[in-house]
């Protein structure tokens, strides 16, 4: 397996993306679908459609845009759900397998599957492979904000990070929100339990030096606390992988809770349903702009290609939203954008490794 | 400085709590005010109010409830917001640390302030001492959930912790949300990255390992999620003071950016405005049941007394909720249900300290 070539799909004959289509609980169904809308969103595009030959043919037949910018590759099996990694990682002729190893030969650009992540982030690190500047690939996603759309990582990747850890996410967490947010200098913030500089551990007091220095290039605004995530004080929030899934998780958790009594609110009494229906057009809005299935696709970032993760659960508009994150990768050059940055960072006074 | 008697409020001549009347950013006012309000519901308690005698005496003398119940102690000093706990340590005469004084030294069971969080730690540690069973004081709060009120913590006391801290915030949580939720058998969470037994790092997998085998008397559920704090999967939520910051923080943050959009929503339109005042009963329920000062008091656990800190930007209202906490921390004996938490526990197998 070759290393993949940075952006096959500027080379004659590339594809855009490799799409595992067998990945989800609605495959392959919702990622045809979600092929569809792409389609009409990225008519430019080509992708590898990896999976079931028989079966994904005539869906395919079936579905005219996505046709037109598909083509078929067969894999006869597919990774369940529930499957561990190192289980996942001996299935050699899985949808998900076939995708991946697409993007290491340098056939696409990147990958999008709504399989199980466990076996998607080991696959794609031992198939794809960690660029050469990095410590460890992080997952990363976008969350809506008072200000707009903000980047948070790490998710979940690294459970213990050391500080030259945390500033790698940083360079990252600037490249993505450069390429999907179109953000010309994203301000970026170490997640902690204080903004004062004292407060917090080691290893983020540490991480805030070297990204304070400047070196990096980064738009460092220094320590943000956890209400600053949902108040978008800055475009980047770092942290390590366990505090951010946490934080993530918590905060969903927070917004479902406020969806649900809404709900309950406005069925609660016949005045309340007519108020409901009054303020329809403005909850209509908030609703979709809440709409979870905007914020579809966990990136992997760090890899020597791109690898979205869409939620296992979503439908066809969500999965195209996770088809549009990975195209801006794409487009943008997201992984030049990262090379840049870490070649900026080199210059600067770097922590020892804690690992 | 004598260590605390438990139980002071049940002695003669004890006081219930040592109250700092100069703490937060509308003292004395709101405290007053606050004490009026707590003085309906804890008609038998008795308060000592601690801080500039000649500006209490007449503020006192204007709110007939808050004089009936409590006794004037003069403190010639006030600790600023921003003063560093170091040098909060070394005024010996401020109304915090005469109030933490009474508490050390048996005349009070317990203390609440709105002043300075990181002066009130560090004063309540050194003066009041932690129990001897205890390695490290936790901060604890009380959320709402889907299911009802959860504890939750460490919030911050300690950034760095280890298995077996995370064990007696457990015993901790446990022994709190008897006292102050009165459930008879709390159910508690260790707040992981994933709730399968093989998730997380050392630290929380070793706790896991303790609290599951049952020695402890708890009733202790496995691994939680973020998500789950706003489920209210648990009734206690157990975790590092880094995470447990962020969480909290968090949480706040998306529920407050929620209340922001609504009013944005309901002031869209006239239709919108109408159906506001329409959904208006139902609507004010759900916010009286989010108000945040229905949840003030940060509850500082572990020492020879009860530690209660209010938010420093509260009203008479949240004074008064945070007031009410320590009565029950008081009422129901939260120090002796430690104790026997912690006894219980020294029957079972100990993870090596790490620190």
């Amino acid at each position: 397996m070759n290393a993949a070539a940075p952006h096959p799909s500027s080379q004659p004959g590339g594809f855009s993306l490799a799409i595992d289509a067998m990945g989800g609980d609605n495959a392959p169904d919702a990622v045809l679908d979600g092929l569809e809308l792409a389609a009409e969103r990225h008519p430019a595009a080509r992708f590898l459609l990896v999976g079931d030959e028989a079966r994904l043919s005539g869906a395919l037949a079936r579905r005219p845009r996505a046709a037109r910018i598909c083509a078929l590759r067969h894999a006869p099996d597919a990774i369940p759900g529930d499957m561990k990694p190192t289980a996942a990682l001996r299935v050699r002729h899985s949808s998900m397998r076939v995708a991946i190893d697409a993007v290491a030969a340098g056939e696409a650009a990147g990958v999008v599957s709504a399989g199980n992540t466990g076996a998607l982030m080991a696959l794609a690190k031992i198939v794809i492979k960690t660029m050469p500047e990095i410590s460890r690939p992080a997952l990363a996603a976008i969350a809506p904000s008072a200000r707009g759309d903000v980047v948070m990582l790490d998710l979940g990747a690294n459970v213990q990070c050391d500080a030259r850890n945390l500033i790698e996410f940083a360079v990252m967490g600037d490249a993505f929100a450069r390429a999907v947010l179109g953000l010309p200098s994203p301000s970026l913030g170490l997640l902690n339990v204080g903004s004062e500089e004292l407060k917090g551990d080691d290893r983020v007091r540490q991480a805030a030096e070297v990204l304070r220095d400047g070196h990096a290039g980064l738009n460092f605004q220094g320590f943000v606390e956890g209400h600053d995530i949902a108040a978008g004080t800055v475009d980047v929030i770092v942290t390590d992988g366990f505090t951010g899934n946490v934080a993530l998780k918590t905060g969903e958790g927070a917004l479902k809770l406020m969806r649900d009594l809404l709900k309950q609110v406005f069925t609660s009494s016949v005045p309340a349903r007519m108020g409901y229906l009054l303020a329809r057009p403005a909850l209509d809005r908030l609703r979709e702009w809440m709409d979870p299935r905007r914020y579809n696709g966990a990136i992997l970032l760090g890899l020597n290609g791109v690898v979205v993760k869409s939620h296992g659960g979503t439908d066809a508009t969500g999965f195209a939203h996770a088809v549009d994150v990975a195209m801006d990768m794409v487009t943008h050059r997201f992984t030049d954008r990262i090379k840049d940055g870490l070649s900026r960072l080199a210059a600067a006074p770097q922590p020892a490794r804690q690992d």
